[in-house]
């Protein structure tokens, strides 16, 4: 008998349709003879309502209420997902994240979970129960408030709660069939990936893979979590994410993917004084608006003029905050100006085998220039190549890419759409 | 320095201007130097949208499940009237049944209220923060379980809250400007009442008046909580219900008011043995079914026949469970036949002063004659007179009632409508 966590995104359950097709899902699983934790999202746009109605009657809703609304989300959902559960003779009993053991830091709308107590979700399975749990919530460890875990927060929760309980997986239902190769809206030949590594995991949710959030996969690496995204429309298998790269066999795939992202911006800072510590002046100023960037190039100073201009991209959400933040530091940093430009995309490739073959670099740019695509900043890690393009050169780039590495497969996707919090 | 606690049922926060314009008149006690904690319902009919949603997935929603979702309703509400006090600059904070300390028995859709342990809000109300808490609502002192607690729920949290808080006054806002000598609706010149002993208002609810619940003021009774009925849309005094008719002076007005009934159904047993123990056994049948009965009359056996009809009066949606009961239990019993009667009133005269009036009775019956309304049923306390009549009359008596005993007034009165849970 295993124990299994599932989680279902709010497009899962957005109405009573789909909210009885999972349950029969997880009565599905029941049968098998497993221990069955559910996380669920709040039904569909129902965040959103609250959201709607909160700027109704403030327009600065003050954080700790704002958790408490939303929470309200969850315990719709998850109480509908017990009845619908009860109702085909099984038993289900609901737990709110504090209920379910979810401790976390204050930070009201970005709590960290700090620790998970699931002894009731443990007292449910012991009497044969499927536990529901709400996902995206927990309690705050000092203040006992309700807080919520910002974006990515419902994978989140399912994850540390396996890790917890040491489930021996964690399935990750969603609207699309697993990991691709690439997003099957670009690139129709693209191809599911059966299994990856929590580090090639990890670089394609940082390049823009929105099917698992980062934060989840960091959380079942370290707790050597075995990982499973699938569709809760299929009986597909879905993708495995699992084991380190160091156990990868030699004969592994150079490549698994390439990941892309329209959300980023582009600051470029003129004419700063090329100095030690200006670049540190600059980004120390980005740091106390904590806001977080992603690529850096600093130009090569060629003229004589003791002067450099720098670029960097953060998420388009930033830019305004980021703008008036360095627009105040002028004087003191001492550039002549700024630009701003969020007509960028960012194209990744990824994978483990690209470590001992040199010549992956090679091969990418040289697909990009034959489509034609003006690299503008590349970045490199040790198992992913990046670079920024133009945004709409982007979707060529991302052909030419998958292309020129042999990543297509012959099994047909299912359209991509986005997935729940 | 004061301590109040304020309740706002369902349509007074029904959408976001409504909750703005409560936080306005919260923030106005608050002004005065009050400590106020707010008791509140769950937004206008979002309570029967939850219903109808639980109806989709499951034609008997698991109780538990049903409680768990019913809670989200408060929880929205509260969360956003937090929000817009937040907005007008005063610190408020909201906090569920659970984290007020409501604990309650684990009967789910009607727990009972067993102990209130309000440290959180003592807390909230010592750092200078109006406290927001969920009415309806508890955690079941063995299970852990959340619950709600059924009829008149809020209006029984805030008294309850009020007495373990041992609060000055327990303000209820309504729709209405107050408890009035008869319904307006019915009675054009029907007289706010100033004041009113707990005893009278408990007869006055218990026969019918929905301003108040019973629960509500039994439990302000027993703590000697005074408590103020007041529209949450005027600035008028209400009524406020405190002291026993004990203390009441001799001058004492006679008579409070007129109350009315069309909830009941009337059922007839046919031809009982007239031997000891059979109305015991007719009414046993009733209490198994776990159902009350209102009224009782039995027939005087005029013929030799040795049998005799016993009526009796409960709930309209009682009516068919009771029907049912007692024709599974008619061999055993004995009778001939059920009568079934949906189409009675009962309208009621209660007054503290009747006890040493006995001319209260004839008068009475004098007004209802005259106006042409046959009796069917009459029952008394010590100061109550109730009679059923035909619902067609029910109008009619009450208006003659409320002639006879000259309760009628100048203010004019804001036409009556149905309160939140």
């Amino acid at each position: 008998m295993a124990l299994v966590v599932q989680k279902y995104g709010g497009s899962s359950v957005q109405d009573a349709e789909r909210i009885k097709r999972v349950a029969e899902r997880i009565v599905t699983a029941r049968k098998r003879g497993n221990d069955v934790v559910v996380v669920v999202s709040a039904m569909g746009d129902s965040t959103d309502e609250l959201l709607d109605l909160a700027a109704q009657v403030s327009p600065l809703p003050h954080p700790r209420e704002l958790d408490m609304l939303l929470t309200a989300g969850e315990r719709i959902s998850m109480a509908l997902l017990a009845m619908a559960i009860n109702n085909l003779g099984y038993e289900a009993r609901s737990f709110t994240g504090s209920q379910a053991g979810m401790i976390t830091t204050s930070k009201h709308g970005d709590a960290r979970i700090i620790d998970v107590t699931p002894g009731r979700i443990r007292g449910a399975l012991d009497e044969g129960a499927v536990a529901i749990v709400a996902g995206f919530q927990g309690v705050a460890q000092d203040t006992k408030n309700i807080t919520t875990l910002g974006r990515g927060g419902s994978d989140t929760t399912a994850v540390a709660l396996a890790a917890a309980l040491t489930a021996d997986e964690c399935e990750i239902y969603t609207d699309v069939d697993g990991v691709f190769s690439a997003d099957p809206r670009i690139v129709p030949d693209a191809r599911r990936i059966d299994q990856i590594t929590y580090e090639e995991m990890l670089e394609l949710a940082a390049s823009g893979a929105k099917v698992l959030h980062l934060r989840a996969v960091e959380y079942a690496r370290r707790s050597g979590l075995p990982l499973r995204v699938r569709s809760s429309y299929s009986n597909k298998p879905g993708t495995l994410v699992t084991g380190s790269m160091e156990d990868l066999p030699v004969e592994q795939a150079l490549i698994t993917g390439v990941a892309h992202d329209r959300s980023e911006a582009k600051i470029t800072v003129l004419s700063v004084p090329d100095e030690p510590g200006q670049a540190a002046a600059i980004f120390a100023v980005i740091a106390e608006a904590e806001l977080n960037i992603d690529m850096i190039v600093q130009n090569i100073s060629t003229k004589d003029s003791g002067r450099t201009d720098i670029s960097f991209t953060l998420p388009k959400d930033d830019g305004p905050t980021a703008m008036a933040a360095l627009q105040k530091a002028r004087d003191h940093i001492g550039f002549s100006g700024l630009l701003y430009d969020d007509h960028i995309g960012k194209v990744s490739l990824v994978g483990a085998g690209m470590r001992s073959h040199p010549g992956v670099t090679a091969t990418f740019c040289k697909a990009l220039a034959e489509a034609g695509v003006n690299i503008e900043i590349i970045s490199t890690s040790e198992i992913r190549i990046s670079v920024v393009c133009r945004d709409t050169e982007l979707d060529a780039a991302v052909s030419a890419v998958h292309r020129a590495f042999e990543l297509g497969g012959q099994e047909e996707a299912v359209i991509y759409a986005g997935t729940g919090r």
